[in-house]
């Protein structure tokens, strides 16, 4: 029998007591699936004392997470404490020195630093597996740098955020209001305390840029990543979508163009009848355009306690039985600088919803802005009536380039009869 | 630089050349992606003189495969034969002693030889890449055996067959016959010249085995697959589908059960509002149950060339990176008998369509029949009326046990008021 593999847990909040769950409940298992055991030597948190529901009593315990990366009887650490820097990136650096391995589920620290990290794993000798950062459940992270590695990927794009994707779900099926639903979410625990991580697509973005580097073979480029959230689509929005046959969800796009690769996060105005358009509630999915195979999908839980927790078991299994690929599919020497595709130049179809005093002339100063600056308009619906209250007019245009469409909606929104500024969704053709 | 991985391709079928060609157009990208180059040295097919669209001038050439993965100068040799037997399995054996490692696309090797090439493949230390054998494009063996490997899996089903689900979309979108849509596919190239391997559930049924193997840890028993094909299928049974809320999908279906594993291929009558059945045309969708992550689904092309090479490509290049996980998740010796849970005992509902004589006392003798058998009727429609031909009586019942209700299908087809055969879809709640 081969000596077991000895993980040390940095972080133990929902996570973190997730794999102590799972390396306890699944040992036999993964013992004969690796050929040795997986054992926890060592754990580190913030508060000795807090009640938790897992027994640590087997375990040593390092008070600083930093600490036991060094110096734990352990020869992977998992980092479990989340943040792009502070005690995470330090622990990860230490660890590295030691000659460790390091399994993240921290998707912020990957986004900022993953080539930087990655580098320095490399020049230890060792790896940094990130499964449990992007998508849960779902192995997507291994679909791209092993089970896709034949071929070129033209685009990767999904649902990257249970929460956005929950929130969008039941405002669809109530007609509640983003706040409403928000605050309904956190009280049962869907959506965190201080939500604008997730609602304003800041963590969707994260999981992008790692999934882009993965996709593309380039160095991850955040600030690069075109985001908006999901604050400013109203239910009004979401019935108009219904009403032009779509579904809006928040999708995360890396794609290559011509001009570079593009990424961003947004919500998005998608055809109701395709897949995608169903994955509803806290389900994550990830569509991956490859040359030689074609569109592959992948849905999943996620987040979650155990979804992540099978995560970061798939990566200690990988290390336990001696798996190593490049930590980005190629060494980090050879990331390639991310050449962005400006989304000024960006060409989509465009929704747009004016908030307007209802008077003669209104639609002809909204037409002449965007026939200015050679916007098509495809459709045009004007519902309500009203001598006093703003009534929604609501367009969809052809193909345009993003920036002539800004340049009209800034006319448009400086009109005197639009009371609000004006809301788009970009359409997406997938 | 390390040296090239040299590759032996034995066949040069629509796959074979699909190699060659991603080996090709991909060097750049694999080199990076595994450092190392990935160079074919020695192709063996039937027909040397044969017109192929791919230029085979750089690599020797071999009359007998088995004599190529002999003498090749090559490590791995890819097996694109086909067979359960024959050369395939005896220039994978030769490999093996050769201490070559293979990858194949052979799922009927696999089903009836798997467990004992595993073990050939482990005594040499060599291994056995079968990305390809399952759902082409899709990176489903990978997920299975690496990606969701900190997880007991209750349950492994889904859509393995492109050209029954093509046939069945086709059917019930046209509402034309198996066999006129079946002449149609063959014409276009979706199904072969002799069709029974796919039509008849067995191809289903050789890629399940290889599922349930992976999932459950088990030596794979093929004979123990129940198998049926979509023949029976008719374009009735896709309308009442319709009317009542399913679709009719071939389903390949592994699962844990009390009393051991249960593998089945059949017709399955699913809710129409799952993802499931939207998955249509020549798409492949596998679903796994995991006690910790939860569901996630698989989706993408099923067979053709790229897709299929992709798939072989990924295994090419865990051999390339040094990447090796155990052939069925375990080491060969500790796969597990498969215990069968006997279809009889099967719990489920039913669709059941009769074509019966429409006279008084039909349906009070069919339901006398279920009633003996204890079989709980759910819902009955009788639409047709005719003095002369048969009409159809479609049956749903409550959950039951498969022998009760095949006893009762047994006395029902023999009612001198039933006309045809009994057509029995089982109802899958997923």
């Amino acid at each position: 029998m081969n000596p077991p593999l000895k993980i040390a847990v940095a972080g133990l909040g929902t996570v973190g007591a997730g794999l102590v769950k799972l390396l306890a409940s699944q040992a036999a298992l993964l013992e004969a699936r690796c050929g040795r055991r997986l054992v926890i030597t060592a754990v580190s948190a913030r508060d000795r004392h807090k009640k938790r529901d897992v027994d640590l009593s087997g375990f040593a315990w390092y008070d600083d997470p930093v600490e036991m990366a060094k110096s734990a009887d352990a020869e992977a650490i998992v980092e479990l404490i989340g943040g792009a820097n502070g005690p995470a990136k330090a622990l990860t650096e230490a660890a590295f020195v030691k000659g460790r391995h390091v399994v993240t589920a921290n998707k912020a620290m990957l986004a900022h630093h993953g080539a930087t990290l990655a580098a320095a794993a490399e020049g230890a000798g060792v790896t940094l597996g990130y499964e449990a950062a992007v998508a849960g459940g779902i192995p997507i992270v291994k679909a791209l740098r092993e089970g896709l590695a034949g071929n070129k990927i033209e685009r990767v794009y999904g649902i990257l955020n249970g929460t956005c994707n929950y929130i969008l779900t039941v405002m669809r099926e109530s007609g509640k209001s983003f706040e409403d639903v928000l605050a309904d979410a956190q009280k049962k625990g869907y959506a965190e305390a201080d939500p604008s991580l997730d609602v304003d697509g800041v963590d969707a973005a994260h999981k992008l840029a790692v999934l882009t580097s993965l996709a593309f073979g380039t160095a991850m480029d955040f600030e690069a990543v075109s985001v908006a959230g999901i604050r400013n689509v109203s239910p009004m929005d979401l019935e108009y979508a219904g009403e032009l046959g779509f579904r809006i969800k928040l999708l995360a796009i890396g794609r290559r163009t011509p001009r570079g690769i593009e990424q961003r996060v947004h919500p998005c105005m998608i055809p109701a009848g395709i897949p995608l358009a169903r994955v509803d509630g806290v389900f994550n999915a990830v569509m991956v355009d490859g040359d030689f195979a074609g569109n592959t999908v992948y849905v999943g839980r996620g987040a979650g306690q155990f979804p992540t927790a099978s995560a970061v078991a798939s990566d200690l299994v990988d290390l336990a039985r001696g798996v190593r690929s490049p930590v980005f599919g190629v060494p980090a020497g050879k990331l390639a600088k991310l050449v962005v595709s400006p989304m000024a130049e960006h060409r989509g179809r465009y929704y747009i919803r004016l908030m307007v005093r209802d008077q003669p002339g209104v639609i002809a100063d909204v037409s002449a802005a965007l026939r200015d600056e050679r916007v098509s308009l495809e459709s045009m619906l004007q519902r309500g009536r009203s001598k006093t209250k703003a009534v929604p007019v609501v367009l969809t245009t052809h193909e345009t380039v993003e920036a002539a469409m800004l340049r009209a909606l800034d006319r448009i929104g400086r009109l005197e009869a639009v009371l609000e500024p004006p809301c788009m969704i970009r359409i997406e053709e997938l």
